[in-house]
């Protein structure tokens, strides 16, 4: 710990930022070690109140008016996919993470990576497929930005989205409001995206195709807000990590324990029967269209009532709840009756899925 | 001309999007392969009335609150350069594009792809000079994104940053307010910023070490609306395609000519001496400290006085004006006396040079 600028900075170090000394794949995870990067570097550097939130948008007042922010980069291999594109992908991801503070996502920037000897034809495929996301979700493109760098240092494309959502309740919908006794809803199956880009990129083949899950799920918040109001304590579309790094983050932030019910969790069998050929469990597979809210008890079934008669969450269900035991724990008991911890992974599993 | 998709999308395309079938480094230019790439692809795709405009940034109007939004993605290599790094590039870059509307840039977002085995010690680096250049501005990063690619696939590391200004004039400062008789002000030195980095790149050595201009203009552009108020016509920073890129799109823009005086123009010994040797035109090269002004002539000395009060604007000097003969073109007396046309390039000459 050492002050080592000299111009009003405040710069004693927590070196080292992590054990390692170059980047790994792990520090994009999702997970452990990408929380560590980011807390020990980031968080660090940047310190704020809005960033210190670590949600995945700051919320913003500017005269009077509130207002969610959010990027996201897109880098996934393939660029295209059962079920959708990198194009798809970087629309409905940005407005998600907008989505999950209750706001109206509104505007949305692009920035995109070319490499050199990039088909523009697969381009064009994708800036399509990012008009027809935008259209279908409402939400305008409004400003851009074009880069290309030399054959061999870029991978064909990287999408940068931000975007800007209108925060028009006057609750805060974070972590910090999840309260033990609340209801632990998820809006779907797990780990279809995930599973949909590794089939893809490895050539498996199932008896069913898996297809991403990418889809734009700010109207089934709106449905859930209204009837829920205030009892929607917390809210969050599992990606990166899946749903054990979500809820593994609540945890921690909420000073709770969280318990689920393995039974109750939907996994379509050809995920399942993926996931076990690969050793992979769907609890750590990246989803791209669903959410897990953390509701109160007594709005519980109202809600998931109203994110049932919407296509996007007919599937819906309440697998676990909050408890004030085992706080920081995430724990489930198995369709055997066994009870185990769900961790977060420490580092990468399935690289570049997003 | 077709009509290739099916869900209600306008999708009769111009296609060929350009003459090439593959991503060009002339595409990132900033000259007019990328001009032609945004208009048949993005501007056709995306097609709204914000992004039309063809601005550096969107001007938006959520509830009554009036707003620049703005991104970039920087991929400049080297990273580290005489006069700075990605990291104040980045912070400094999408300040200058919200602050050419006469905002006051607030909010930045950061998104980093991260190359499996850079450095962490670089990347820290990268991130303090973020964070004083955020700090120097007054602007807060509020937030984040973090991607890695496996090893082969990226380059260190390309940082995307996207930004929020709130607009608190009543007047549009665009290039369609450009009028005949206007004349045109230079805030400073051409080419500083890619003389720079291309001596770091191609390991030349001058008598003087050339440094990146790499500045927040904010400031500058504030007193500038003091002082001339709605005589501020139009604003850029003239980063990739330089001076003769900008002052072109504005002749289109607006219909106008635009007639330059070469003597007039600032550009250091040093960097005059690399343009000769290197066989560039400084009128062609990056700048990331600078800005063109299109302000009505009778306010022009008072904006001047005011520019030249700031350090980043000590030499400002009015290089030209405004005609109404040959709309579209931008032409240039030489220090001979012949007049010359300053054109647009047409490919990349510097490839990331940001």
């Amino acid at each position: 710990m050492e002050k080592i600028f000299q111009d009003g900075i405040t710069a004693s170090c927590p070196l080292p930022i992590t054990e390692h000394s170059t980047v790994q794949l792990g520090h994009g995870s999702g997970g452990k070690m990408m929380n560590d990067l980011i807390s020990r570097l980031f968080l660090w550097a940047f310190d704020n109140p809005v960033l210190n939130q670590m949600d995945d948008h700051a919320a913003l007042d500017i005269s009077g008016t509130k207002l969610a922010f959010s990027t996201d980069s897109f880098v996934v291999d393939p660029l295209f996919f059962p079920g959708g594109d990198i194009g798809d992908l970087a629309v409905n991801g940005t407005i998600n993470d907008i989505a999950m503070s209750g706001a109206k996502p509104l505007f949305l920037s692009a920035g995109f990576i070319l490499e050199e000897g990039f088909s523009l034809t697969d381009l064009k495929r994708i800036v399509v497929s990012m008009q027809r996301a935008a259209k279908e979700a409402g939400v305008v493109i409004v400003t851009g930005d074009t880069k290309v760098v030399d054959k061999g240092k870029g991978d064909k494309v990287f999408i940068n989205t931000a975007g800007i959502g209108l925060i028009e309740h006057n609750f805060s919908i974070s972590a910090q409001a999840i309260q033990p006794g609340d209801a632990v809803i998820l809006s779907g199956t797990l780990a279809d995206h995930g599973i949909a880009i590794l089939s893809q990129r490895e050539g498996l083949s199932f008896e069913t195709t898996v297809k991403s899950d990418t889809a734009a799920l700010h109207s089934l918040v709106s449905e859930m807000l209204s009837a829920g109001g205030t009892a929607v304590h917390a809210l969050r579309d599992p990606t990166r990590g899946g749903l054990a790094a979500t809820l593994n983050e609540f945890a921690a932030s909420a000073g709770v324990g969280i318990r689920l019910d393995e039974q109750r969790i939907p996994v379509t069998p050809a995920v399942a029967g993926a996931c076990e050929m690969l050793g992979i469990d769907p609890l750590h597979v990246a989803n791209e269209g669903k959410l897990v809210a953390i509701v109160a008890r007594e709005k519980a079934e109202s809600v998931l009532k109203a994110m049932r008669q919407n296509p996007l969450g007919q599937h819906s269900v309440i697998i676990g709840d909050v408890i004030t035991d085992s706080p920081g724990m995430v724990s489930m008991q198995t369709k055997l009756g066994a009870w185990r911890i769900v961790d977060m992974l420490v580092g990468e599993q399935l690289p570049r899925i997003c």
